[in-house]
């Protein structure tokens, strides 16, 4: 069974709940899936660390603050460089997504922070294998309406609630975890 | 005078109009303002290398094509390495603006070329000095609601003529040009 | 048998002599290796895109000139927006090399622009899959000398010949082929 | 008087050495320099935020871990939502620098993020404004031998301690807040 763990940091609920689509997506994908939350303090329980270690494919996950990560998900990426210090990851998948309250607002920054994370880490980066839904009939209810390739992006209005954040985009998120399940699994060492 | 050139490329008739509203927005913030445009060879007259060359500002433009400047624009910036080889343009100020199909559509990635164009010129760098429009009543008519600070943003549906372009996000390109004119003109060399 | 393309533009020889070591590599990791030149006028024989169509890895390299990839590599990463169009890449794996003649230089920004570009095409990226040689007895003739992760770096002098580019660089260049070799090999669709 | 603010946070004093040179290059310069530290928690005393807010530019300074600047700086530029919030830093201008152990090492990643940051705050941003050392003839003790344009940038082998940092480095870190000072005072507003 190909294990996919995704791995993110919320701050207010928004990403939290994006991570919920994923989680069910990769799912759906046929994958065994593990929901491991960085808490406020930006600390990862060692028993998800191993979860980590054990895991085809990692997907990272943060809300954009400030043009990039929130630092709770950057002191788990600094923490990171003891199993890279080892290459402990290497040859594994990765894949990243964020939320934040502008409609570009920077996500691309984070997106392509975590792919350097990966790259570091010597792990081949997936994205959301997704056209964009961009023309004059397009909704903000269409699957990645948002228009993004190298990961998962949700917006969710600065004055909104989790409960209130756009439909398309977790729809998107969980279409984002089942093509990431679907490529792990049929790429997989043999 | 302060003097501030805009040079472009546009390939369907969309970031020509964003330019015309860019420099609209120059005048109107009391800048001399030259409208220079790359061709579809990728070649500028002589004449306006040298309006760069004169100018106090230059302001990058160009349509996000497959997550990048045009080529035409590129071979424009290949050609700068003449005046970047003497630092002809050093301490002038920059910023720029990109016009893509999607929301997102990697236009970050642009605008992040055009600073580090910028930098290699020893130029400063001014973005779009903006706020997002991002609360749940936002509408696609307000100014900024691309929510970009690095350059200005427009967003073309695919299907769409250069005529059909968001009204609020060609009222971002004048407020745009306006901003990065009066920033120059309070800032320039006593 | 594994098919790899490698497709790069060289403006004075010593991109060329990288993606010749590249190459070789690509071919001592076991998999056919197709080196594929991009021209003066940024186009490439209608054969070779046969090729890249049919490839199940490709490698994108190009000089950085002004802080990106040349107009040329650029043309035709425009002109792939028709297998974009149809996601005939989706799926593929990809990855990326550059020279320049500084050490840094913004070759980052290059990869990173070829990373984006493989977004788009729903590309997986594979980096160096190196550790960098970055202790106080490192030598320039080292693996990795230049320390990237998400891409093959060289840095040949701004006044030396493609003859005399550093042999730690061409190495390194040899040993990424051979990595991006193993990993596509190990990790195709079954 | 021009009065600069340097804050940085620095892990095992190669940052903190660096940003002292910066420090340094700034007065003789001709302007008031603020040196201000992140502590290991990443918090700034409400003090030296008082200077920030003082300050005509803000010179950010960040060590580079797991490619991107590190967590605890990542916390300061989060807290600094709050000036966000009113843009109370629009138009004052930025600069930026890293250490990290490897040549290339992501350090690219950082300084774009600091330009994502100063964008958000409306800031304009200035580079080194120095050419690299890049030919046969350079050494590594030459200044910008590293070659970087968009911000300072020094690399300290793995294994060596902040005295032993590269001679050619801290020389070019001196240059560099000589530079943003003459910059600053010279375009500052009337």
């Amino acid at each position: 069974m190909t294990d996919i763990a995704i791995v993110y940091h919320s701050g207010y609920g928004h990403t939290k709940r994006m991570a919920e689509h994923v989680h069910t997506g990769v799912k759906a994908g046929g994958a065994t899936a593990h929901l491991l939350a960085i808490d406020e303090h930006g600390d990862l329980p060692e028993a998800d660390w191993a979860k980590l270690h054990a895991a085809q494919a990692i997907i990272f996950g943060s809300p954009t603050y400030m043009g990039g990560a929130s630092w709770q998900f950057k002191k788990f990426a600094d923490a990171s460089s003891k199993p890279w210090f080892g290459q402990a990851w290497k040859d594994k998948f990765a894949a990243g997504f964020t939320n934040s309250a502008s409609i570009n607002g920077d996500k691309h920054s984070t997106i392509h922070y975590f792919i350097t994370l990966a790259m570091q880490h010597s792990m081949a980066w997936i994205g959301t294998g997704m056209m964009p839904s961009n023309a004059k009939a397009a909704t903000r209810d269409d699957q990645n309406y948002l228009g993004s390739s190298a990961g998962a992006m949700a917006q969710s209005p600065s004055d909104s609630s989790p409960d209130e954040m756009p439909k398309g985009d977790l729809a998107t998120a969980h279409a984002f975890g089942l093509r990431v399940a679907t490529f792990v699994i049929a790429h997989s060492k043999a």
